[in-house]
């Protein structure tokens, strides 16, 4: 006997239930997206390698996942480049093409290669898989969806509020409170300036980065270890302790970035979208946090990450603007900004508070007893009126004991049994029986349609 | 300057009109499939080898899609291997994982898997993508979807009449008018064995599935370089000329084949079939076709071609019934059967016959001109009750020239336009603009919210 079958570490089957729960967390975001205006793409799973390699930084291009070359892939590998033992420089010998690594570097190939017939701003959506070589461990997955919207060809803050609303409405449409916190690139550029390390951004982010996780000791510490003067720190440490209102914040920023321009800019700009986000109303918590990082090397302005606030997990969301997108593939100068939902951990917050409606897993609402051949012809032609009346409804195949049939309603989470026995059949009727409580009624079958269609709006009301 | 980048061939992108386009065929199916109570599972793009080799004989191995092992791939490579040359069999020493080819093997898989938390009968559905190596050419891609329902652990002719309802269902829901052939492979059994071959059964159905593109003739050439006997294939003559009526072709076979036990079983199965079908009533043409083969090896009992009338194209879906699918992973005896949709063939068809439905492809309802911040900050506001209300509603983020905005709304096919300037500010009003006809009226946000929606309404009836 064959071994049993299993699948790669790291991936995943989703079965009736989780594909449903996914399913409703991905039309969720989908609606919002289409409700701002946002137009659907997809890209296929594959791309050349040379779009991909490069993008992701060194570590990057190592999680790739590579695709063999058809047919005779050793054909450019000599017995001298195995005895070399140089597998990574010998990479493009045996592959060409890669699984892509994320949404948005295929984004950007695909504004460059359609330019022409794109117009813009263009604004699109994407909600498809991704794969990592990553080693896999809890709700690290080599294989997982992303659900971009990205704006590229404006650089209004508009777009920005845009976003912030939209995070909003998602999580509001699905029961997550959260806590949006922003940060603004040209603030911490500010920050570097005003400490006199304008050399140094990159290493005071990444170490305040860690602020929450280590505490304000050894981020010292390590800021020390990159080679920050002693000086430069104690003039840091006021933006690390920043608290009070939004309001107070800003102040405090303009205040202590008075002398640098771009700081100034990146105050003003975070101030505008907080101020129109706030005006036209948001049900999420704004957090103004300058110990906000995310891939800054990737953001030139506003940075965004998202929160739930009753449930202990990393970031649901983010997202940020960037503005040289496209300049990889030798398209300069196109400003975009855009935010990304992790489907993953929003299951994991919907699941653990219990957040999912019934509505999220529909199933079956009616299946009907399989009696034998005779009864299940008038049972077929019944489902099939059902069915017309927009049931979801099914007969069961084989002619099983009652108790087999039963107990498949019940596994199988159906709402409603019908019987189609001698007696029915002569009344020209059926019986439909509710599973949850029992009751049950020997109707006509326009009645027996009204009964659970009837019962679904309760449902759907409750 | 970079390269204009591209994509592999044999892979598409496909922009908001055919993703629309293509996600309507998806709804549809995935409507259907839920109203007949099936229920959807994703397995990973990613499946071990283990499980994909030698499913779909030598070619099929060729046509995976495997994935460079990561890492060190070339570790067990040595130089004497890149000398033998052997490629194919040295793929395992660099590639533990393909791209799965199907959806029906990583099914099989899934169900033995999984078989201890599966209710039986197990009725599944799937849409997603699958891979294959194929040389690219016109409608043959790379990567394509596939849209499966399979019913396990049935036996019951019921899960065939039930798959022909479906089949009618989803193709009369989008408008294309069918053929449904169908052929079952006890039938084609008894046909060799009447003919004194019962072993050549492969190389009479292989011969006769041709009968269509190369005549008759050429057909029995084909008999006789396979090693028929001359006294066999006049046997066969009849069976490949049958015409009529379905009831008489019934009849031919019954008669034909009353010495094949398996074959008069086989005449049964279908006699039942095709009359439950029709009892209930259907759209599509059903027709008996002996010469209908696909894929045989496969197949057990009933085998299911669907072709579209008024369009010179291959199959837009099929399917049948097979014994042994699990039988592979260690799992025998479990019977099923399936049918599988075209989305590529299907979108053809119905973009030849131009019957997507406008709302297929559903865009934004209106896009507010943009007059400077003071007039978006009003915008904003009534952008977000329009939103509340359903309405696909968007703001052109830049204070850019009237001229650049309408185009981007004609562009977009945008259906109205909103004007919120300093006159409509004082009035609280807006000017709402239809696009069709550039009709417009200066309202408040109420009416015109109820102009939009009353808009919508009118272009979903027509």
């Amino acid at each position: 006997m064959a071994q049993k079958p299993s699948i790669p570490k790291g991936t995943r089957d989703f079965g009736p239930e989780e594909t449903a729960k996914r399913n409703y967390i991905f039309e969720t975001i989908r609606d919002v997206f289409q409700l701002y205006g946002f137009s659907q793409i997809e890209t296929p799973a594959m791309e050349n390698l040379s779009t991909l390699m490069g993008k992701y930084g060194e570590e990057g291009d190592k999680l790739l996942f590579k695709i063999l070359n058809s047919g005779n892939w050793m054909k450019d590998l000599t017995p001298a480049d195995v005895e070399s033992g140089e597998y990574a420089k010998l990479t493009s010998k045996v592959s060409e093409k890669g699984l892509r690594y994320d949404l948005t570097v295929p984004f950007a190939r695909y504004v460059v290669q359609h330019r022409q017939d794109l117009t813009m701003p263009f604004k699109r959506y994407q909600i498809q898989p991704v794969w990592r070589a990553d080693r896999p461990q809890k709700g690290r997955y080599r294989e997982f969806y992303q659900c971009d919207a990205d704006i590229v060809g404006s650089d209004s803050l508009i777009n920005e509020v845009e976003l912030l609303q939209m995070i909003d409405e998602v999580f509001d449409r699905l029961g997550i409170r959260i806590v949006i916190k922003l940060n603004n690139r040209k603030i911490l550029t500010g920050i570097a300036e005003i400490i006199g390390e304008p050399d140094k951004l990159t290493d005071i982010t990444t170490a305040i980065d860690k602020i929450e996780k280590i505490g304000e000791d050894k981020v010292v510490e390590e800021l020390l270890s990159r080679g920050l003067k002693e000086k430069s720190i104690d003039l840091l440490k006021p933006f690390l302790n920043m608290s009070g209102t939004t309001a107070g914040k800003l102040d405090f920023l303009k205040v202590q970035l008075a002398d640098s321009p771009t700081g100034l800019l990146g105050v003003a700009e975070m101030e505008e979208v907080i101020n129109e986000t706030e005006s036209i109303g948001i049900n999420a918590i704004l957090e103004l946090d300058t110990s906000l990082a995310r891939g800054l090397n990737y953001y030139t302005g506003t940075i965004i990450e998202v929160k739930a606030r009753d449930v202990e997990i990393g970031s649901i969301s983010g997202g940020g603007r960037y503005d040289n997108l496209t300049g990889i593939f030798g398209m300069p100068g196109l400003s975009g900004v855009g935010i990304s939902f992790g489907a993953d951990r929003i299951y994991d917050v919907l699941n653990s508070l219990e957040l999912f409606p019934s509505t999220a897993t529909p199933s079956t609402e009616v299946m009907f007893v399989n009696f034998g051949s005779e009864e299940s012809k008038v049972a077929m032609k019944m489902l099939k009126e059902m069915r017309k009346a927009g049931i979801m409804a099914e007969i069961y195949p084989d002619q099983a004991k009652m108790k087999k049939q039963m107990s498949y309603a019940n596994d199988r989470n159906i709402s409603h049994v019908a019987i189609v026995g001698e007696d029915e059949i002569k009344a020209n009727k059926l019986t439909v029986k509710r599973m949850a409580d029992g009751v049950q009624h020997t109707v006509e079958l326009k009645e027996a349609i009204r009964l659970i269609i009837d019962y679904r709006q309760q449902e759907l009301s409750e």
